[in-house]
């Protein structure tokens, strides 16, 4: 039980890097607990059944697991600024391609990099960071054309959300940690500006900032 | 273009089924869109970029994809019943088990029965359906004591949710397509308890009732 709520990330998740972009958006204090995945807290394994961060404890003392989950969490509970579209149909549409960018970009990019960081799996083949992000960057032509559908900077238009705040993990730490990636994105006008909107967005910044370590996060980290 | 909202399905698809007992729970007239996956009409690919049932068209035009998406913009549109919990903690607990049931039990289970209706991946192992049903049965240790959270007879207690639908395509196929994976939920009397209340719910049938065949719906349906 917290006064606040408490938030267990890691800091080089991209999916604990949403959530705590969405806590930033909503200027929402919350209490960061940095763990380190190859030293997972019991506690965690209490609070989720999938044992990954992020999770959020309530101030009632309720975990909630699963990125989107918890910035639905956040608008329900804290409104304002809205971060979806009034409009249902708009919300239903950038809903689903929130969805679509976890699971094509952010889930291929930081699959291939989890890899090189903490090592393939027996029957991975060799270039398995490379065939990941080559779907990465095969998925970019499916979402250049969407981008333009609202006309930009933001994947609704005007109003930045939840949609945006999903692609942020990828729009940040590809330039940094696999610059040779970068030339690829070259096709690709309209991802390149919102990627650039999105590294010039100010809750970028959380990204970088580390929680208070507890129990269980020793160990180098993957981002320092 | 439509006056009510048009649903693209797949009468064995567990996610379609998602949405359209939503529809029935909901009390919502949906035109019904029944494909073939293996004769995927070009109109869905340009309302999905997975290519996938459920699609939602609404009245004004959007195409939604997700089931959990298209749930969602039930509940916004037609708030009553209401098929989420009150309580935004609850909501949120709720919203988080629903993906690690579609993720861990319904995945797991229409997967396995989908490679054996429609043939093995060329380096699948000759028992994958064996071993995606074997890892949804132990799952079931994780969901048990879940269930007991509210004393049920639903996951949150007397309120029927979206979370409860979520495990309904399991809880009505199962015992129809696999008889012999019956005894094997013996030791898990609240999944049982659970799986038996969805069974009884008027809105399960919907599951078994076919939309209107479209262009490129030929072919035989893995259930008739």
């Amino acid at each position: 039980m917290t006064e606040i709520p408490r938030l267990w990330t890691f800091s080089a998740s991209p999916f604990a890097g949403k959530a705590r972009v969405a806590f930033t958006e909503k200027n929402v204090e919350v209490e960061l607990h940095e763990i380190h995945p190859g030293n997972r807290p019991p506690r965690l394994r209490e609070l989720t059944p999938i044992g990954r961060v992020p999770v959020l404890e309530t101030p009632s003392g309720v975990a909630i697991f699963e990125s989107s989950v918890i910035c639905q969490w956040l608008e329900d509970t804290h409104p304002e600024p809205p971060l979806w579209p009034a409009d249902p149909d708009l919300r239903g549409w950038a809903r689903g391609w929130t969805k679509w960018i976890d699971d094509h970009l952010v889930a291929n990019y930081f699959l291939g990099m989890r890899k090189l960081a903490f090592g393939r799996a027996p029957d991975d083949p060799e270039d398995i960071t490379e065939q990941l992000h080559a779907k990465l960057i095969k998925r970019l032509a499916t979402i250049e054309p969407v981008l333009a559908v609202h006309d930009g900077p933001w994947l609704c238009g005007e109003e930045f959300t939840f949609a945006d705040i999903s692609g942020m993990p990828v729009a940040a730490r590809l330039p940094v940690w696999t610059p040779h990636l970068t030339d690829q994105l070259e096709p690709y006008p309209n991802v390149r500006a919102w990627f650039a909107a999105l590294q010039d967005r100010p809750s970028i910044a959380a990204l970088d900032h580390k929680g208070d370590p507890v129990h269980g996060a020793e160990g180098p980290l993957l981002v320092s």
